[in-house]
């Protein structure tokens, strides 16, 4: 009886959470403006509510009683993974975790106003806030080695620090250089117009299984995906003149909530039923976005939809601009080469905010770039460089599996590819975490050499 | 300190409420069709969840230390309002409260299928079902004189069956030989386009006071409005080829999301800070819907803002088509005069169903019209033609005391008006049930005169 009364919690939880999502979705697609003080209220309740019940005395109580039952299978894995967020989530007092909340809601919106006037000084309080928050969040947690190894765990629990900088370590002076000696000024391939993508988006996502039925894209400032439910899944993108980001970011949206879709449906609503790390996350989206967006064969099919769209399409052309090393200030428009460099880059920043007492500085040439520190994210910066490394040893490994997917990947047929993804990666939801699922899926731990490899064939194919 | 408690929990149930307003607008609006059954389930954990949080021991413990406090102004009202909740909520069981919701549902699902193949008897069974319950509901509670009044105190608290019958008394023959002097075929005007309402109504809206800082106009199958929060107020409407009703619904739907808007800031997220009961909510709509958008200064507005959407409009013709006397058996198309005998109907007819021993017929000529009763909704219909007799009551007292508004309304200048209804309306919030709050706005109980001068003054204008 007492598995019913846990996995009916971890129902309502996972209700609670989809709320939120969608409040969040909403507060960045559809919201107007004037509704963000009351949006920040009500996620602080979602948060407060939630914490309140997944740490209450009586989730500790069920428990210590199934800890003591011969479960097997799911419940067995249910009860595993109820105990490990039980402890951390208790660890954290429900005022903190509220304020935490708000904050963060808060920092988004000053954000998107600073960011909008190129105004560092308005963000640098909420900034300020954030890091003290950060830190009293951190201090909440023993069996850590360090502060920033606490914050970690929230988005990919079981890495540290110090294996972060051990994967950097192999990363970032073969990156460098590789970038240094790619950077020439191959001609950029002239720019479909905005109406253009805007038709090929919905086309090249519709070609890949993303259909009305079960799926919506929108425009937001900062592209994003959510599943609100397993089978109500939203993906984002922005559209400019100037590049064809659009296309690339939802293709990267896709993978994210793709991921989401294939977990095992008898995991729905329970706590193993979403994406087990931040970085495996990531990974997802990348494979998407650097392994089929900016493959040479899918160029195709991009292509196509951009000349349905009044914009004739050559995919050569396409491919090589897609590829193209052309380093940037702006992260979200980096190359796919030089684009881990970035993250590089923030995690030893953020390293030094959270520990080493670097001070908010009065201002910074490109941090309003990005909204995860002004929404209080510290210790997420590291599952983007690593998304892209797990990314490139998947898509070794299913291609060791299933052989190369040139062919398929030039008329949108993805089935293959979708289907070794639920089987290695997607279905085991939160049952196995970031670096055994790697192991798991490629049979090897994290490792920098596949991505470096395939940043490598990207230069070498200009 | 009790009092803090209290007003904690207020305000997180006005949260909760507000989320759950959020995921009906989506629902309705944005969501992809696979995500119903997911989405059912969340609105289901939202409402279990607030029904616990709002009856708890604990409530009624610090209600019971407030109510020997020596409390004043809000905070005595707070305390006054959320006994009575509290008790009425206390007083159904658990068992029966899930079952009214179960059969709730159930029977809205037969009656979708049941519209569909024009089959009253396949409804039958649900409709007695809903019934009974209604009748145990209704037993739950004790201090009514009978037990529609126990049903009636859910949607207009302190109204009582006898109240609405002397109200109807007064108005059904009167109105109904209204109705049969006036019905003539007047021709009907030329119906704008599609594309022309579309460029109308946010036009209308605009002109109004609807800023997109804090508006949004969707399209749904069925016109609503909801306030997410106070400073985020959402409308939709529909569009037909065969009729204006998109510019009347969007009126509609601005007067309920305006009383929202306007109650006073202090009330918010607490148990006061929503509209009072359904009759006044609805007189807030039928006023900007009667005696704005139906106005003939008004049509000047309106016609202009179909004449930029490329269809030229003209204010006579299109008055005349707005206020038509055309009896139809179809509530929600039916004309501004004819309206309140629809519902007078099913007064009488809800009335002799929950107390009289009238038996579910075998067969009703338009009885699949409506969900109310197939989702075992009894006591609602009053309100929809209380809101029409309130309005006119409430127009009558706001052109006393701020003169004739047609030279504003020509001019779509409502300013006066808006501040009229948020003064001696909107302002209150829940401090004030329907029938005191009618007498601090125009200094008279109910009555139906005002409806009655209002019908004659439309059939005469024709």
């Amino acid at each position: 009886m007492t598995i019913g009364a846990l996995r009916e919690r971890m129902a309502e939880l996972s209700d609670l959470s989809a709320l939120s999502r969608l409040a969040a979705w909403d507060q960045r697609t559809m919201m107007p403006p004037a509704g963000g003080p009351g949006r920040s209220d009500q996620l602080a309740t979602l948060e407060r509510l939630a914490h309140e019940r997944a740490t209450g005395d009586e989730v500790g109580g069920w428990l210590e009683a199934l800890e003591s039952e011969p479960l097997e299978g799911i419940d067995a894995e249910i009860v595993r993974i109820a105990r490990r967020d039980f402890d951390r989530a208790r660890r954290v007092p429900g005022e903190l975790a509220a304020e935490i909340e708000r904050a963060s809601s808060d920092g988004e919106t000053v954000w998107q106003a600073a960011r909008e006037a190129n105004d560092f000084a308005a963000l640098a309080p909420a900034l300020r806030r954030n890091l003290e928050l950060a830190r009293e969040h951190a201090a909440c947690f023993d069996g850590f080695a360090r502060p920033y190894d606490a914050l970690l765990a929230d988005y990919d629990f079981g890495l540290t620090a110090a294996r972060v900088q051990a994967v950097f370590g192999e990363l970032a002076g073969p990156l460098a250089s590789l970038v240094a000696e790619a950077s020439s000024g191959a001609a950029a391939a002239p720019v479909p117009p905005v109406a253009a993508q805007q038709a090929a988006v919905p086309a090249v996502l519709a070609r890949i299984g993303a259909d009305e039925e079960g799926w919506r894209i929108d425009v937001s400032a900062h592209p994003f995906s959510v599943g609100v439910g397993s089978r109500d899944s939203r993906v984002t993108t922005r559209y400019e003149e100037s590049d064809l980001l659009s296309v690339i970011a939802a293709l990267h949206e896709f993978g994210h909530a793709l991921y989401e879709r294939q977990i095992a449906p008898e995991l729905a609503r329970t706590n193993l039923g979403t994406g087990t790390s931040m970085s495996v996350h990531e990974s997802q989206s990348k494979l998407w976005e650097n392994h089929v967006a900016r493959h040479p064969a899918f160029a195709t099919v991009i292509a196509e939809a951009l000349t349905a769209g009044g914009f004739p399409g050559d995919p050569v052309a396409l491919h090589t601009s897609l590829v193209a090393v052309r380093p940037s200030l702006i992260r979200v428009s980096a190359d796919p080469v030089s684009y881990p460099l970035h993250i590089v880059l923030r995690f030893e920043l953020e390293l030094a905010l959270v520990e080493g007492g670097l001070e908010v500085p009065d201002d910074a040439s490109g941090v309003l770039q990005d909204t995860h520190w002004a929404a209080g994210a510290f210790g997420y910066f590291p599952s983007y460089a690593l998304g892209c490394l797990i990314a490139a040893q998947l898509w070794e490994a299913l291609e060791r599996d299933l052989g190369p997917q040139d062919e398929g990947l030039a008329r949108a047929d993805v089935a293959a590819i979708r289907g070794w993804l639920a089987e290695r990666v997607h279905r085991h939801g939160r049952r196995l975490d970031t670096e055994p699922l790697v192991e798991h899926a490629t049979g090897r731990g994290m490792e920098a050499a596949p991505f470096l490899r395939h940043a490598r064939s990207l230069v070498g194919a200009r």
